[in-house]
């Protein structure tokens, strides 16, 4: 009997696949960005090998639905609730322990936190504002932080870049740096590296870690 | 004999002084700022002392000529010869060093790098820039940054935020931190708290360290 090839012993016993996007599937840019070649083939392709799927990204500056509209047009088969994302995350954590935030977020986002209550903040949201970092905007949010007594920052993510169009761009981590540093404080990040919000990807899936491999 | 008083003891053997500026003798805020009462008398009462005296600043958002403007406006006897800021020392290590700055600094303190060559940067000088501070100015600082082999960051101070009129607002270090995280780098600080800084001071001032006292 002839060895399996290299890649078919890695993927035995595996019954679902974490796949990024911002990278892995596509790269933003004007006019909503590109398919990188080969990707939405290979997504169709993993979907009907039977495998489980869920695309599990630190996306923060556009809410799931716009997101996953923007790769519906690119040519991917994804939907809203394959997407794992930090801002539902979030809201979730918000609502636990009765925070009400100060959103530093893009307006394309602002709609994932509909329902929060957001008077009176005593935390910070920050996310992947794009333009929206604004000395103003970044200020606003320090004011808000640096007047509590226990200031709570939340960051979707802590990216340093990624690529947009031909160039980089800053991602939200510079950021959260930036209000870290300012604030003398540690954010909790929600999003990518953070363990929960794996584990979090997993339970959506219905698998075990052992089960499941990621790009 | 009465033994002296302890201010008195304290400034045994000194022969000058450094002075902080903002936060000690004025506040910045709407049309320039305010003086903090009694500091004006204070300067003069220093100067009729036969003290020697320099003003020692971070400040980085105005050039000395228009912060001097400044305070002289708000009755402060002082002259730009009197003042140790950040943009002149960084100056002269881009010229001891061959560096040729990309600026992310305030308009309004331009002028200091007059003369300096700025194309094809190999280096970032970031000062406190208040609404320059834009998304689209602190990426094109970053993306000089992450396309050179050896990336070099020279931050006019570190101070994370002061007073401005009724509220504190984001100072330089905020920024530094950011563009330190997004592209794994140190920057290297001109201003206080730099040993350098002071003792470039203390040259101007043509005195040693235990001379001279400071705010």
């Amino acid at each position: 009997m002839a060895a399996k090839p290299a890649w078919a012993q890695r993927l035995a016993g595996v019954r679902g696949l974490l796949l990024d996007v911002s990278g892995v599937l596509y790269d933003s840019g004007d006019g909503g960005g590109t398919a990188i070649p080969g990707s939405a083939e290979a997504v169709a392709r993993i979907k009907r090998s039977g495998l489980k799927l869920r695309f599990c990204t630190n996306e923060s500056q556009k809410s799931r639905s716009k997101f996953v509209g923007l790769l519906q047009r690119l040519g991917f088969d994804i939907s809203v609730n394959e997407v794992t994302s930090p801002a539902p995350a979030a809201c979730k954590i918000l609502k636990e322990r009765g925070l009400r935030p100060h959103l530093l977020v893009h307006d394309d986002v602002r709609s994932e936190f509909d329902g929060m209550d957001t008077s009176n903040p005593n935390c910070v949201v920050i996310a992947d504002s794009g333009d929206d970092f604004s000395y103003q905007n970044v200020n606003k949010a320090f004011q808000v932080l640096i007047k509590l007594e226990n200031p709570v920052l939340i960051s979707l993510g802590k990216g340093r870049y990624y690529k947009e169009g031909d160039g980089l761009v800053l991602d939200v981590g510079p950021y959260m740096k930036a209000l870290e540093y300012a604030c003398d404080i540690q954010a909790e990040v929600v999003g990518k590296p953070a363990p929960e919000f794996f584990q979090a990807a997993l339970k959506e899936m219905g698998l075990e870690a052992h089960e499941v491999s990621g790009t």
